[in-house]
């Protein structure tokens, strides 16, 4: 309690805690990306947690000090997805009033954001139905909740009369499908970036779902 | 060899043998379709043969006589949307002379036609390094096939001009991309058919990858 004067630099010692445990979270963020790479390799499914940790060139006892399961591996890329996202959404907020031009910032820092923090994550393609419920049900929620909330900015562009009227949930479904997909195929050294995927994407977005629809 | 008199009905007899094979084929169809549905409700790899033949009603030894493993049935699910594909693909062909036309034709055949014939396919989100070697080489040759058509389609339109110029496999990957994820969250009875949201789809990126890309 008291600070005695034998205990030098008591300042830096109590600074160090929260160090140590972001220093963690740090090389957690790095082990999970590059595991997520590893598993985009060869599936989900074929790849254990041994051969992650020989991709990974750590040995299985300092692998377990960061995660315990492939499944926890698969939440977390998931859940950096997740938080991009949510990222993504705050900055197009921020960054115009335009319910439209939100819908493209959101689509562009997206895309950037996912690239970057997770590299090649094919792995994201898999399925919410491979992780134990647990797992899958905080992924259901957020999936629930960004669902929610794109439709929502594409019901403000319809009520602003800047998209065409018709229905945002397959809106979204059509041009979260296209995002999602990228999992599939970017490659972090492939010939663009993600900036410039992002920008083709959002303009290929707005145009497709701007013009009003035919009458069948 | 020779016809002998004591051998009755030798033609419905000898009919009989493709008629047989045909039937055989269509209940094995049937049945793909319904396990690819069973499959998607908790996930491939959660769900065992035994669940599957349980889903279906069937013993497990009748199961047996048409698949023999859950990784037939998920090749045969594929085999099933890339015939699909290629018979899209023939339709567009006969159905106009027009490269832009032709891509539209083929979104809207695709999709209704994968949507009727698979149902509720979710399993064909399953990514193809969840199949064995022996199988998952077919899918991918198959896969390369279809890109390349569809390159080609898109490259034809962009040199006929009716589509701005741009990257053809970006285009591919932003559409399809779009139309594979259709596969996580169709029902069957839900309230758009295959043939409306195929009509959809198809305005929403022949709009999107008409317009010229900005420069930046």
């Amino acid at each position: 309690m008291s600070r005695s004067a034998g205990l030098k630099k008591p300042a830096r010692w109590a600074d160090a805690v929260p160090a140590r445990e972001a220093q963690f979270e740090i090389k957690r963020r790095a082990l999970v990306r590059e595991a997520a790479r590893a598993f985009g390799r060869r599936g989900f499914h074929n790849t254990s947690l041994e051969e992650i940790a020989e991709a990974l060139g750590v040995t299985k006892p300092a692998l377990y000090r960061y995660v315990r399961t492939k499944h926890e591996i698969l939440f977390e890329a998931k859940t950096i997805a997740f938080d991009a996202g949510a990222r993504a959404r705050d900055m197009a907020f921020s960054g115009t009033e335009d319910p439209l031009e939100r819908l493209r910032l959101y689509i562009v820092h997206y895309i950037e954001l996912v690239t970057s923090e997770l590299g090649s994550y094919a792995v994201l393609a898999e399925p919410v139905t491979s992780l134990p419920p647990e797992y899958a049900d905080p992924i259901r929620a957020r999936m629930r909740e960004a669902d929610r909330a794109l439709r929502g900015m594409v019901q403000a562009a319809m009520d602003a009369g800047t998209l065409a009227a018709g229905d945002p949930k397959l809106v979204v479904a059509f041009f979260m499908g296209a995002i999602n997909h990228i999992a599939r195929w970017y490659m972090p050294d492939g010939p663009l970036t993600g900036r410039e995927i992002g920008e083709t994407f959002a303009h290929f977005v707005l145009n497709g779902i701007r013009a009003p629809l035919p009458r069948g």
